[in-house]
């Protein structure tokens, strides 16, 4: 379908949807589906509105540029992406591949609609899935005090390769606040574990002995105040006081997976908005 | 919160939703909540729209009078509720109780706004629950020839206390047809099984021999085909092979309390809307 | 079934279950269920048997003095339940009854074999209910300086009343030291969230600003550090954003009742073994 | 671990427990985990031992074969399997890749003690896949009249490969009743729907049009008669009202996958004991 999605964000006030749904009326766009929240603690009108274009009655140029004097009469935020859309993404992973792989066959099978630039690794260990996949793959060395250079150079890859959405498909590495911040709203990770967690380093360990009977994991995007930004999805699995920490590894990486790959989802079709260190998910 | 619930049905046209809400903007209603879903194969397009009526500039009346002009354009069948609201509820039941049980307590909690009129029974065994909880109880005799005369009574029953909605809480007769096509719409059952389901008398003994790993409950709207309506909610909970007829009958009650009371609450706040065979939900 | 309940826990070695096997079988015991767990980690072994003593060639009473020796030769701890036996169980209550009410109705139903003693809150709030279901209700004074006394004055109720469960059903006083001491293994409480946990007064605030999916309740012993006694069963729903914070109230208090109900099942048919910081928990 | 894992199925009667836990302790065996059920309904008792043999009084050849006299005392059935363990399995596949990718991934890393001797496809498309996971592939046309003869090549290729287990990954075509004796208990389907299902061609389509809220799927052994085979393991997830049929089949998927790789698992671990027609799973 050629189509455009509107996200848009503003404070709640009178009549948004009306001005918005006869906007796209107006000009002969049809309204496909419109999910909105009105969130009153904030005050703010946050809405996706998916329109199909197919008998609109002016460019589609022309229709998203004559948007601003409504958008900015609402003083809101908002982004028009046309479709259908493939997403640039470059996926970072460090040993572990099982995320990786179910990104990899997801879109593959065409249910994420994404074109993976590249597989950035600070380890080898997954060159051969990317290669087999025909998908560039680049070693980046961060040990010790390359760390810092390190993250420059994938600062340029992710330019040179327009990357629009960076995936931490199990990457070990804390990102630094200014790479945070520079790609804010863009990098999604898939974290071990249920958020809140246990902290520290190794949370199957703990979920072990203090005998948790779920487990689970969460996907999130990622700010500089780690393992705290706005959650997308999050996923349980039920355990029992028999399995061992490996046993929950290896449960929670069906837990990663599901959770990630549903996140990734979410984001690419525009079924998120992040508001404050919330994210609103519009699920289809 | 004084406001209206808008439920409407139509064939999909061009500038529905741009209609609707600039209708609610014109006279100063806040478009509180719309859910909406443009259904392809049918071609029709449904929408639940919550309205905060504070500064409405006309009558409520007359806003709701109003609004046959456009309803009438678009040749849709729709329905307004003011809120706040409380829908008059009979409760049917044989012997087991604990669907009963569910659906006092979280009315006492102001769960599920409803009154309830009366409980109706073929036994008398929920009738100390009942009058615990200063609820009018009738015993209706249905044995052997007595079942049609039984039903016209609760017929009479349920025009006399206004009943606006029937709900069968594990109430084991089979309903005749013309009762089901007086009230179609507005009698919710709960199903002691996942539908579709193991048919016959005794389901859980059937998912017993089976060796089932999941067993279920499910909430649906009644038909004069039984068992065949439109399904509101479902419930499912892991089993094991350990478990007897008699376990799975006990873990298939707390699928059947979680199951009826969402259903109620989906049915009550209008967050259904009956299409062909399927009950379109916006869930809250 | 007349029978025996024997949990078992001792240093791992070699032969374990044959010994007891053998000791049950030797006295025409029948084993009806075995339900073992070496846990590697700590070198033990931890055991359930129920045993059916309708055809016993001895007296139950020696039956179980006989097993004294080799219980020692094992170095182990164990205990054995008579059955059919009905847990002197006292709850505990503040305002809400959310819990008090799943746990009457279960009873009522036979799911748990429990006797309630009394009903005893530090509100008066839950008196009808308890009086209604015929059960003694005791209220105590804890606010400001009275909350030591308080404790004493229950301290007391429960020698008096022969109680070997106390179930915090939603009371929100934090228990001294030397109280969950004294109870130890024998205090269940169900915890507002899924643990580990959002740490401080509102965890459904929290959850709601950070925006999580899923929200849930632990049932779990007592100890004196607070909420970090051995999990014994958790549960989780999933939100969205439009939940408030009273929502996730509402959807919290049902994980709350599943996971109290089914904690105390455990505990009561002897399911649990606390082991170190964890609980053990056959199910069925 | 050098081990051995018992499975055994015989009439109940007394101290069977006692008798094989104390084979297993007089020869040094040190009985690792034990799983047990009577099943009142049939008057039998299955059970699953885990023994390691690392310090065995006796060759572990003599501790099986000795064990016949006291098999037979009990008019059991029984099977010894030595470990570590991989079975040889068949993957058989039609179009659809996704369980196929899913067991490949999961064999690779080492979560199904599996080896995969080749994969047999009605259609080529999952050539690519095998040949990259360097497994041979088998395309046997079955089209039409040739039907039959396909299922003799398969039949032969089962026994030249020495083939233990054979896995039907989404495989579309209808077993033969001879191949399904021939190989009982020693197939495991994946069926496309939580059973018992709607009956016929297009389930999801089926799901669809009811308007159910839950889809699933069901891994199961394949037996002559269609679906209805003991049951392993299901899976649920969770649908609305917008999703049309073609995301339920994404959707489904998942189910799948999980449920799929599941049951293989409790098969190749020996966890599972088919009864009349009940699959007993014992799940780690």
């Amino acid at each position: 379908m050629n189509g455009l999605i509107l996200k848009i964000d503003c404070p709640d006030q009178h009549g948004i949807v009306a001005k918005i749904a006869s906007y796209v009326a107006d000009y002969s766009g049809n309204l496909v589906e419109l999910s909105q929240f009105t969130d009153d603690q904030l005050g703010k009108f946050l809405a996706r509105v998916q329109i199909d274009t197919t008998n609109l009655s002016v460019d589609v140029e022309d229709f998203i540029s004559g948007f601003e004097t409504l958008g900015k009469s609402l003083s809101a935020s908002w982004h028009f992406r046309r479709q259908p859309y493939k997403m640039r993404t470059a996926l970072m992973v460090t040993k572990t591949d099982h995320c990786l792989n179910e990104i990899l066959w997801r879109t593959s099978l065409g249910e994420m609609p994404i074109e993976i630039t590249s597989v950035i690794g600070n380890r080898d260990s997954c060159r051969k899935i990317a290669e087999q996949a025909n998908i560039p793959f680049h070693l980046i060395d961060m040990d010790g005090d390359k760390k810092e250079d390190g993250f420059r150079k994938i600062n340029e890859i992710i330019k040179e390769e327009k990357v629009e959405l960076t995936v931490l498909a199990r990457f070990m590495q804390i990102l630094p606040d200014w790479f945070c911040k520079e790609h804010s709203g863009k990098i999604i990770n898939i974290h071990h574990s249920f958020l809140p967690a246990f902290i520290g380093a190794n949370p199957y360990r703990q979920a072990y002995e203090r005998g948790v009977k779920l487990i689970g994991a969460t996907c999130h995007y990622v700010t500089s105040d780690l393992d705290a930004g706005p959650i997308i999805e999050q996923k349980v699995q039920r355990v029992q006081h028999f399995h061992t920490p490996k046993d929950l590894m290896r449960l929670g990486r069906d837990c990663e997976r599901d959770a990630l790959a549903r996140g990734i989802r979410y984001h690419v079709h525009d079924r998120t908005i992040i508001s404050e260190n919330r994210a609103i998910v519009f699920p289809d």
